[in-house]
């Protein structure tokens, strides 16, 4: 593990629920092209408003993948 | 919508349930008097702690809406 | 000058034009509820894409302005 | 108190003698309108200079008060 | 309250299911050797992903407690 | 739009004119590979000096970007 | 001094009076059981509000304080 | 270049017209006393109110230049 | 006012009284050299502890002055 | 030089030696994929602890280089 | 290891040779008192000047660990 | 020492070997005009890539001296 190398990407999820649910959202989509995911961060947390109520979660994660040889 | 002026204002909001529920709060209160609110952001997560247990979170909002011509 | 209070208040600016344009159109705007505006600070350069091009630029601005006695 | 919505406004007060003085400055202008204010935070300290002397002192203050139901 | 001296710790608290919970945990271990905790602070909001998913949260918290005289 | 995810790019641009200018080059040259541009976002302002005058502006712009299913 | 090792502790002193005053607080607290403290860093200044005045100010302060060996 | 050393200097400068200007007025301003200029940072964009319009804008630039040996 | 440039120096002045005291000696001495001083910014507030006890304030500052034609 | 259009990826390379090498063994790895490297920043520099011993460095990169036409 | 929670500690470690040095320091003196440490994150890079040369570097370390039930 | 008032000033050092080389080249051509030399400070760590290696190291550093009276 002390000679591997990492990229980060920044993504920006979005669910109509919860902040845990907007990360876990912007992880399924990432998943698709990215490999061997390790850590991620949340980089801001925001949202959309509809008629004065939450209508949708938006934040932003960084996530961290080893490249491999 | 390229020519909307929006205002911004800064709230905090409290719940003893979840981060997403203090928002919430904030949100309820604020439409009683601000229209057209459009989005906000997560500024700052605190809470309050008895016999070491969260009591509330109190969670700082930014929320933007659409000042009418 | 030495014993004014300022308030600060946050807006977001828009045009399709410039940075500049986007924080008068916020200014023209403020001043039709807001006296005494002192200073402004721009906080934040964003903007909106259509077809890959700038459809219009969204600037954060602060205005500072006296509180009358 | 768990329940409580807060709302934040940002002041500039003056003061020829202190940041404390500055600060109360702020707070007894902002008392004429604002009810319940309950904390504040001071987020940038700064002066005007007179013939190489501090002729006054200018204090950000970020104010929280109580929104009432 | 306006002579307390407070002293702040900084914890990471981990859970497999929400961000709350991952601050919950901090909590309830500090809570063996640490009397008086008032409030809390979120300074950083992590997580490990196993096979594409979210494993656990890792939630970075400052705890302020009150020192006794 | 509450179940999109986007990814966040980071570019820098140039330009001898102005800010804006450095920008748009930033996005016409991402735009011949990434579709579903969004927003930008400036992150930086800087440039390069000849003979003491500004040779060009190098303006760094975070772009978001829809991920297509 | 130069294989000193420091060790870094963030305390939050109270005073009516003053800034000042409040981080002599602190440090007269933190005295009954940390020794060889050798500087302070002030990294907030807060305060609470009653009746419209400053009640008391609340500075964190972060110590330094030598390592024996 | 590799073995350069740089200085960098502060600078704020002024312009009714816009962000551009201001630049280039303090560069034209710092041309007369510092030589070999490389490059420079906008580090913040403010500017002065006047009857509600913007009467010029301040524009705060980091500017580096190489040290002679 | 609109086509000043100003130069901005950081100093960092002492005092074993008070914040305010500290920046009026780091002015003191800068008046020796520097003309037409305007403004100044506080941009970190420390200290040295002798015996438990505040020895000295170190008081970080940014002045800004006219650089004349 | 004055129209070129860069992108910034993020790395994390790894080393037991040095904080160099750690950035040294992020650019090896990225130069198999990515060509017209130009500079690099380091963002946050960390590492991993065995036996109380640094078990290796964990440095975060900034990466921009040339976006061909 | 998703149950686990990590306390931070902030110290500073000295060396006259190297940053990376300096680090060890703070981790040689803190394995005397500290267990299970498992990450460190380095805050702050500054250093002694004697004689116009480095004198001592000095190195503000995050060290994380784990706290035992 | 508490009464000294101190400048700083910020440099920018290169070496194609290492940070602290490039921090000493700083310093060796700062001593040639600047006396009293007390402490530094890195602010950013940046490089220049050729060949997808490592040219040259480029280290922010603010010095702080003392003014003489």
């Amino acid at each position: 593990m002390s000679d591997h190398v990492y990229k980060k990407i920044e993504l920006v999820g979005s669910s109509p629920k919860s902040i845990e649910a907007a990360v876990e959202n912007a992880l399924v989509r990432a998943k698709k092209t990215v490999r061997n995911m390790r850590w991620f961060e949340v980089t801001e947390t925001r949202g959309h408003i509809q008629d004065g109520k939450i209508d949708h979660w938006q934040v932003g994660v960084t996530v961290g993948f080893t490249l491999e040889d």
